[in-house]
């Protein structure tokens, strides 16, 4: 499998493209920008979904579903919201096709063509809000939490398997608040759980804090986002959160009457993760022996594969393995048995390495009489003759303890490219040399953000929440800055 | 809620829709055609899915995920395909909007024009073979056993919620073979687990059998059908089954190398459910009072309700409503405590009863001096007092009774309402006088089939699988005829 496979030091972007092919994850598709997400990276967003899905219903949401299509002149009610997203989106102005008068193929019938166009939602707080405005008459109907599942598309130029495309899956909450500070509450609340869901199932550390002005949602007061660092030193957003104020309410005139008998308008959050943590996972802990995935998250935790002459022997080695299966799935884990006889042992270690099994079990007629089995981790690529008789417990250790390591090694490496920077000279050398994140002090102006980002492509991915105060003096201008922000180029 | 609630005598359509609204179910969206699943609706159509994505991974198959968006030539391709499908749907010619040259809102950008239009799917056998042909070299690569959640779209112009929108919510399963036996097998297999499931987890009786080549999906060889019956005695499709032959292969090219080491086309089927079903649960079991849903798929199968003058009745009312709360969440039921203040216990019984949820429990002072409890059934509106120290025992036996007590109900009603009919008088007599299913001989011609469509507006629902070999005069041209089929008005 892993013939051919770019190292990450040749070419990390190369790199990154083959694996998503080759380990089975995703491919372009026939329509420019769209992906197909074949089942290998489609049982891992499915693993995704299953838990953050839980963590919203058990901090009260719901789910719902609202439409594909947003009028075209909702986008407009929003000032920043229409800057934001109403540019370069996919477009539906016609409903019928006909047959070609050549008789060739079949054309667009110009009878049919709508009133006013549909636009396929980039994202859907406009048509959300608009619902909102019939379900919400007073605080009674408060608070709304809800989430929907869904596809979108933003019409990218340039676009990557799960990183980038035009159209692709995700959550998007939106609830609905009586006061400001429930509202804010909210946004934090969901930070919170996107910042735990990133840490203890997909193994990566994030930072948490606000973006900047600039790089904020548009049409929100604030956004909160987590922000990880992928192996080539570039940062890469991995959800947002946030605080909408009262622009929606007030764009679609959505009111209730209070605890104190008034009209006011309604206090506004949404928050969204999507495929692009695929692209995440991928990056974060994966090598050039392949696919590295978490145990938590990969869709079948540990594989079995036999050694064996003949069926005699195979017959043997399958009793045994079955067993282990069984005493495997007894511990929750996920386990396939592989004894298929159209590949050999080594093409099927090479295969699941490349795939990022976290756990490999190999059995021969050697284990067989010494009641042994071979186990091999997928992180360390470490493997080990161990009793056949405790394999299970066993298993059930190396699994937690690969989780905890690429946690830690994805820190350490965080940690180990994480620079406190004071002069300009210094800022741009480390973005050129190898990247990472640059805490930096910066002078609070969108110009001089503005002029950092052309010259270095760094922008401020986080204002962090958790950053002592510190007075210095801006990085690029030198005037006054109250606090370090972090910089990186990003994805 | 049930207040100014249309009884099915009156108007059914209109008790159909008016239940859908007040339940808060689902509702029409500011997008003509499309709805908005409200999370009352949409969790039980989220329950649906999970037991059916359960008994899809069971018989081996997988999810993936297509693009939205297939290219209009696509459809050309397949010749029966474009005829049923690429007429009325939604197509995406625009890929950018820009500011109105009056500054007021935002127009479509005529530079940003598609070289080729694109297609919301309506369904995705197209892009999916296209998609397929590169992954199928060699018999070692199928079967292909692989299922997709998604939207699709298809223009209609009269839509009813759920029953008929222009968006709907569905799951396609698109599966590829070496042989037609084994894709036959593929096709019948799914046709018993759609049955399966409307049956065990609906409560919906179902018919089994072959749609007439009228009724087929457009581009199959066979469609096999599960059809039901509503109150109204109308018919309602509930899930199809495609036998495809090589129909996409050759449209597609998708060719294998097989054992023999020959080349041929690959043997496919395709099948699906869809928020559609939604329609039909509610509609096969829901009565003049409100919603009725079979405890197996409702989100809430219980609800406690406190009857209390005074905080301190309140505080051991609760204490006790809530040890039978975790009593019944041990045996997996799932329970609501509504202790809110803001409402009488009058209005919940009257809220719940309208939203379907199958068991009520009504605890009040004398029920704690007696230590007993009021269990009122849904399906029955049936109440009783019962000793309160084994009430959880009791609910269990009651949620399954419910079950079973709503499939023989709607199994009595589709008996009492299925005919044999041997003149073309009847015929028409029954369909105006009550409707139902209709056993009648048919000459096997597709020009009859239409011109008893023309007069009664009724179609050839099913083929029924397991019916008797039995000669006879078509109802309709008196020619000679093999067997009944079962006819209907349908939704």
């Amino acid at each position: 499998m892993a013939k051919n496979f770019t190292t990450r030091k040749e070419n990390y972007a190369q790199w990154y493209n083959e694996l998503v092919i080759k380990a089975d994850l995703a491919e372009n598709s026939a329509v420019r920008g769209c992906m197909v997400i074949k089942p290998n990276g489609y049982a891992i967003w499915e693993k995704m979904q299953s838990v953050l899905d839980r963590m919203f219903k058990e901090t009260g949401h719901v789910n719902a579903y609202f439409p594909l299509f947003i009028p075209k002149s909702f986008f407009s009610r929003e000032a920043d919201h229409v800057e934001g997203f109403a540019k370069e989106c996919a477009v539906v102005t016609h409903y019928r096709l006909k047959s070609a008068p050549d008789g060739k193929g079949i054309v667009v019938d110009n009878d049919a063509r709508l009133e006013e166009e549909l636009i396929i939602r980039p994202t859907s707080e406009t048509i959300i809000w608009d619902t909102y405005k019939n379900w919400i008459q007073s605080y009674r109907d408060l608070p709304l939490l809800i989430n929907q599942w869904a596809n979108v598309v933003r019409w990218e130029m340039r676009t990557r398997l799960f990183l980038r495309t035009a159209e692709f899956l995700w959550q998007e909450g939106h609830t609905a608040h009586e006061t400001k500070k429930e509202a804010l509450e909210e946004t934090e609340k969901i930070l919170a759980l996107y910042a735990g869901f990133a840490e203890q199932w997909m193994a990566i550390p994030v930072l948490r804090g606000l973006k900047s002005p600039n790089e904020r949602f548009a049409g929100a007061v604030e956004t909160y986002c987590i922000e990880a660092l992928m192996q080539d030193g570039k940062a890469l957003q991995a959800g947002t959160s946030h605080f909408l104020g009262q622009n929606f309410a007030k764009a679609f005139d959505v009111k209730f009457l209070t605890r104190e008998n008034k009209q006011e308008y309604v206090w506004a959050t949404s928050w969204g993760v999507s495929t692009r943590l695929m692209g995440a996972l991928i990056m974060a802990h994966s090598d050039d022996h392949g696919l590295v995935i978490p145990p938590k998250l990969a869709h079948t935790q540990v594989v079995i594969v036999p050694i064996y002459k003949n069926k005699e022997q195979l017959d043997q080695i399958s009793g045994k393995a079955l067993q282990i299966k069984e005493a495997l799935q007894a511990k929750g884990i996920t386990v396939k048995y592989d004894d298929r006889d159209t590949h050999k042992p080594g093409w099927k270690f090479s295969e699941y390495e490349f795939k990022g099994v976290p756990v490999r079990l190999a059995l021969g007629p050697r284990d067989m009489e010494n009641n042994t089995i071979e186990i091999a981790r997928r992180d360390t690529l470490e493997k080990q003759i161990r009793p056949a008789g405790t394999i299970a417990g066993e298993v059930e250790r190396v699994l937690e303890d690969i989780q905890k390591n690429l946690y830690t090694k994805a820190l350490a490496f965080r940690e180990a490219n994480s620079h406190k920077v004071d002069s300009w000279e210094a800022f741009k050398n480390i973005l050129d040399d190898k990247g990472g994140f640059i805490y930096a002090h910066w002078d609070g102006t969108a110009e001089t953000e503005q002029k950092i980002k052309e010259e270095t492509r760094a922008t401020i991915r986080v204002i962090p929440l958790d950053a002592e105060p510190e007075e210095g003096k801006c990085v690029y201008s030198g005037k006054p800055s109250a606090g370090r922000v972090v910089f990186a180029r990003a994805y």
